[in-house]
């Protein structure tokens, strides 16, 4: 504690003590709104208190539309409430509080030339000083649709003379999603430069999320093995919430828990965990670099990446406070977990779970990076000492604040290593016998907590006078944020969340966990049986049926049992084949119907002798293989990276050879041709799994084509209706070589066709498809009911 | 219990109630050993009073080398303790045993005579009763050197006639490894025919084990979705053991931890916990395909895969039982723990821990699944139903016996599934209050025990007589398991194992715990700091040098630290072209050398920009690329399978075109030429890794060569000395156009050659590594001490 005080005391004592620096205005905007009074006004008492002592002169505006009567009242009643560090006497205090407010003058802010006046008032001070000026803050405390309007008078009349610097601090919310978010981001860019906003996520001004770079910097000696999926587990980011919205549904309903703390708050708590650490932490344009790297590496979660709750008496406050008519229910979360993951080798398989909530049963906050356990301890567990044993959870902790612990902290399990905090700000947290956090005796964990807390708030408004932008949002890293959350933000608009009573009484209801890629409640919902007039059939109504289709074998289902039984059946495919003589020789068509098979096939067959199948292309794109319309691309993406096909098994068309597409002369056809009939007997290929067109086409083989239909050729180039019109593909002769052809066919808009094609005879000319049928192998449809049933 | 005791009494009240059937005579060879004192004998009686009642009739021989009268005396003693299921009354029981007693023989099996006599009273007997005969067991309860007389004389005079089997049943050693295991069962194998040979290993007799197969499958639903590393975290399979080896260190000495118990116990566990479920469990055949399926996905664990202990006394009991000279020090482990990894798409990650050591602080045996944590709980901690909670711990433990159940169980945590078992042989298991297990109160579990506790050999026994196969070790399992042992066992024949003082002294001396794929002590061996006189210097003695070596850079270190700063550079050199040029070209080296590095680059570097790398390769051999030897395949095991580097940017040299190989007019190094023109800037890679051969050559650039050392050729084929002589290689002139070349030079064999390049001019005829010189870039040696200093 010595040091904190002497610090405190030595700043104290010296106030005007020190050669005199320019003049600092500070123009709060929304002076007399509930963030002002709850935090800005204190942590501009703060700002004078540090800074005034170190030569520079300061002046504070508060500012709103409000007529000044009014406003002065309210104001005063803020600051009465002022409060200095715990160290300082009462009187000193009320000392300091009264220069402070002598230095502070309310002004109302309406027309531009209130803002004129405003800067004539602040140059006149000047004068009077006989100082130059350093600078001006404007805290924009109020709300975004207000932004432009003061943006504009601020950068036609208020902007400081040559010399001094304007900062501009901004609040939440940035916009709704990432097109509202660039709009206002642009429009704030033509009255401002990037270096002279300030946008505020508090988060980032709380001292246990401050700590965590200078921790991992400072312990990068323990951390250098650990940070990484090879031990880390999975990381938790957490903040629970015991109120709920009453008094605020207007902005809640617009907003919902995922814009209003997840996409901020969480996710840059997350880069924080997630990114490679900085060479030097103080460095703003590395530490974004570093952001954005992460923020490129966040897979954008899906639709099934997130579980979303409502709290029960959400609803009627909206339609109380909203004037919402009877019975009228809101979509908007008020709960939801996030499952989001990093395509990087050091995070890659790591689960980020980021979840918050209102009108749960506590209110905490939360880091937790929970380390796999990859040890065996002998002992039986009776006899083991926690502290040492490697057994025992071991888990590291950035306690954000509230909760059991009641302030911030830093927790790491004894059995991981003694952490380094600064000393001067950290201290081992005291013992509270018998509590217990996440699986572990406080005892079992390393445990510190600040000497002193400081709100989030006041450490920010230090940081924006020494202009340590590190601990705020640039433009890029929003909208690097908007780009990660506004595809599932789209997605779940419409989805409709569970409900929860609030408070204890949830209990398990809100429990979520992950399967795959994908969050789901851990207590399923009861499904509503009774489905009212007009509701389609369900999939339990139907097994897979078994019928003909051009007098060939269909099997029809819906679409996950459709791809859960072709699977099944290229495994059994692949299993004799690789039995009888050692390889199974594969054709895959591309395009989205395969998809959800690629998925499944990389997923769930086990036991998929991938060693000795060789994958082949039914049919390619002149595109380069790395181009994203590329077949191969899509064969790579979702199947190829998941499983280990030998490289020299797998066969890419070549359809990019001497840097030119598919070029008659460049032979690509006769090679893959070559090659096929190098290596798959008789090329005579294991399966051959084709599509069907609503034209009728199937591989890249299209009605009236003059090349692919017949003839000799294995391998032939071809022209789409679509683009890319170059297409490369097997023929049909090859084709009908095949021991086995699966055609699969999904989605109502292939409907029509399918009816067609299950009237006409073999017209291959026109309709493509209606040309397979193997010479002596088999040929299976596969139906899904929306294409068979319409 | 009703069940049970209903299905004793009808066995024990019909003994001779059935049709009459054949003869069984079973020939118990060491019949006065500790085996058969302990358990053969008590296993017979059991199998008399399984089978009597069904119309067999049995007779017993016991017998050994030992003279009649001494040797019966032992026999007497020892069925004087056979003993009833509980619910036999005593008198029955004694009528019981009394029966038994009198099919009992004892004979002397020494001489071919003594058997020839054995299988002439066994005939005349079958005269007598009238009955045919239906087969005879010989158990082998004798050393295994005693195996092959005997099996000579059971095969030229105690064969059963016409219609009747044999089977002989062996019990462990099954040799010391690869070599001794495959020749006794050669010698056998002229014997007998393989369906006549039972080996036993007895944990596949015991409850919790033989559970484990029809567990899964009569809980295929549940556990369909979670048996796999998509779920389960670990698998522990250990036995613990209190008892040392005093006494038996004859035996040990030889044998020690890993062949004792983990080669054959822990290892066919494992295959019923890791295999693919076969469709019909009682298929011998398809279990055993399933096992070796199994066998071959298991990666062969590597020295470093093993922590081995002694305990400290048993080095003591050696010197005194085998009579050694004062100061003798074994090198025998009495534990080990192992760490096992399958190369499968289902286990692929998932560590399989096997555990097993004498000295320890408990009895006790069990299999664990640990499956991994993938729910967050919002409730807080304390309010939590540990039932139903996912947070919980969930796994699923086969418990062999012994500690604290003190019997066989089968756990389940209850927040996974209620597991089905067949309700006639497996009941609940009883509250046990405060007792903890694995994590758990026992209360968390759905926990079942045997209504009857049976004796492993007395389930086998019975198994033999019904030719129950599938509890018993083929030839080909055998030798598969010791495929996977024997390597492990030949690296660590030298190694020193950690003492410990045994029991529960040992504290947390044995913990060990996973690193990559290698496990080390939790608390590392203070290490041995004084070295003796002509011990080398220490990686420690030694910072990395800087100098030069022929004009150029060098960097010399151990080869440990050699790596990592050559990994760095890499990144480095990566980084810094990716930045400027958005790609980084990178060719490489095949060989032995490159190795650790390729280890480190995939293990190691989490940031290295691999999506924006080019792999090419320095140089190959003339083999397909999937060969063992080609350097593309070393190249994609040790590095490319475990990074993400596009398909397309891997660039494997054509050195397989049409269906041959390196042919002049195929123009593979031509195209490879190309390749290299149309993608690296002016042909000019970012960095070139080299090696040096003992002769001065470097890439496949011989001594001599007549292509490649010079000219405009980029890609040329060569002629290698050594075999496969066929090469393709960058030409000398391509390698001098990089950017950055790094030559990596480790190991005693290079000490000459790197004496005399670092004397020699720029003579590439002679050495062509003199002639590696880029033009414009730079050169730098990785070079270790042995190398360096020799």
């Amino acid at each position: 504690m010595l040091r904190i005080v002497l610090c405190a005391a030595a700043i104290l004592g010296c106030i005007s003590a020190q050669e005199p620096q320019g003049h600092v205005s500070v123009i709060l905007l929304g002076a007399t709104g509930d963030l002002a009074k709850k935090y800005l006004w204190q942590g501009l008492f703060q700002l004078y208190l540090d800074e005034a002592g170190n030569g520079h002169s300061f002046s504070f505006h508060g500012a709103a539309l409000t007529a000044p009567e009014q406003a002065q009242q309210l104001i005063a009643h803020a600051l009465e409430k002022l409060s200095c560090p715990s160290d300082v006497p009462p009187e000193r205090c009320a000392q300091l509080k009264g220069q402070f407010l002598r230095l502070n003058q309310y002004r109302q802010l309406q027309t531009a030339e209130d803002y004129a006046t405003l800067n004539k008032d602040i140059e006149a001070r000047l004068q009077q000083e006989g100082r130059p000026e350093s600078g001006r803050i404007f805290y924009f405390s109020v709300p975004a649709f207000a932004y432009a309007s003061i943006a504009q008078h601020i950068n036609s009349s208020c902007r400081p003379g040559p010399g001094a610097w304007l900062r501009v601090v901004l609040e939440k919310p940035f916009g709704h999603d990432r097109r509202s978010a660039q709009e206002l981001s642009k429009e704030l860019g033509t009255f401002f430069r990037e270096e002279e906003m300030y946008r505020v996520d508090h988060y980032l001004g709380k001292q246990a999320v401050a700590q965590i770079l200078p921790f991992r910097d400072q312990n990068q000696n323990a951390l250098d093995r650990l940070w990484s999926r090879h031990h880390v587990d999975r990381v938790e980011i957490v903040m629970k919430e015991t109120v709920d919205a009453d008094g605020r549904t207007s902005f809640y309903e617009e907003y919902g828990v995922i814009r209003d703390v997840i996409q901020n708050h969480l996710t840059e708590i997350l880069t924080y965990v997630a990114m490679e650490l900085p060479r030097n932490l103080s460095d703003p344009e590395e530490l974004l670099r570093c952001k954005l790297q992460t923020f490129r590496a966040l897979r954008s979660p899906g639709k099934g990446s997130a579980v979303l709750g409502q709290y029960q008496a959400y609803s009627g406050q909206v339609q109380k406070e909203l004037q919402k008519p009877a019975g009228f229910m809101s979509l908007t979360p008020t709960f939801a977990g996030v499952l989001l993951q990093l395509d990087s080798l050091r995070w890659e398989g790591v689960p980020f779970i980021l979840m918050s909530g209102k009108a749960l049963d506590e209110r905490v906050g939360y880091v937790r990076i929970v380390f796999k356990n990859r040890a065996y301890c002998t002992q039986s567990e009776s006899s083991r000492d926690p502290g040492k044993s490697r057994c025992q959870p071991r888990q590291i902790i950035f306690y954000i604040g509230h909760g059991a612990l009641g302030s911030p902290a830093v927790l790491v399990s004894r059995n991981l290593f003694k952490p380094s905090l600064p000393a001067g700000s950290w201290r081992e947290l005291e013992e509270m016998p018998g509590l217990h956090l996440f699986g572990q005796q406080l005892a079992d964990f390393h445990a510190y907590r600040p000497w002193q807390e400081r709100d989030a708030y006041s450490v920010l408004i230090s940081h924006i006078f020494h202009r340590r932008k590190d601990s705020f949002i640039t433009t890029e890293n929003l909208l690097a944020s908007w780009d990660v959350w506004t595809p599932l933000l789209d997605s779940i608009a419409q989805e409709v969340p569970r409900l929860y009573p609030g408070g204890a009484a949830n209990e398990h209801l809100l429990d979520f966990e992950q399967e795959g890629s994908q969050v789901v409640f851990v207590q399923r919902e009861a499904e509503q049986l009774v489905s009212g007039p007009g509701s389609g059939p369900m999939p339990r109504d139907f097994s897979i049926l078994r019928a003909k289709f051009r007098e060939s074998p269909l099997v029809s289902a819906w679409p996950e049992e459709l791809i859960a039984r072709l699977g099944s059946d290229i495994e059994a495919v692949a299993e004799r084949a690789v039995r009888r003589s050692g390889e199974f020789h594969l054709a895959l068509s591309g395009g989205a119907s395969p998809v959800a098979l690629f998925q499944r096939l990389a997923t769930r067959h086990y036991s998929f002798p991938w060693g000795h199948t060789h994958l082949w292309l039914v049919d390619e794109r002149c595109v380069p293989l790395t181009d994203p319309e590329s077949n191969f691309q899509g064969l790579h993406i979702h199947l190829l990276q998941h499983i280990r096909v030998p490289y020299c098994n797998i066969h890419p068309m070549p359809v990019h050879l001497h840097q030119r597409l598919c070029v008659e002369e460049d032979q690509g056809a006769e090679l893959y041709a070559k090659d096929i009939a190098a290596l798959v007997t008789n090329s005579s290929f294991d399966l051959v799994l084709l599509g069907m067109g609503t034209d009728g086409h199937t591989a890249s083989l299209f009605p009236h084509s003059p090349s692919g239909l017949e003839g000799d050729k294995l391998v032939v180039l071809t022209e789409s209706p679509a683009k890319p019109h170059q297409r490369m593909s097997l023929s049909l002769p090859l084709i009908n070589r095949a021991k086995k052809v699966a055609v699969l066919v999904m989605g109502k808009r292939k409907k029509d066709i399918a009816l067609l094609v299950s009237r006409v005879g073999r017209e291959p000319k026109k309709w493509p498809i209606s040309g397979v049928l193997p010479t002596s192998g088999q040929l299976v449809w596969y139906m899904d009911y929306d294409a068979f049933l319409g």
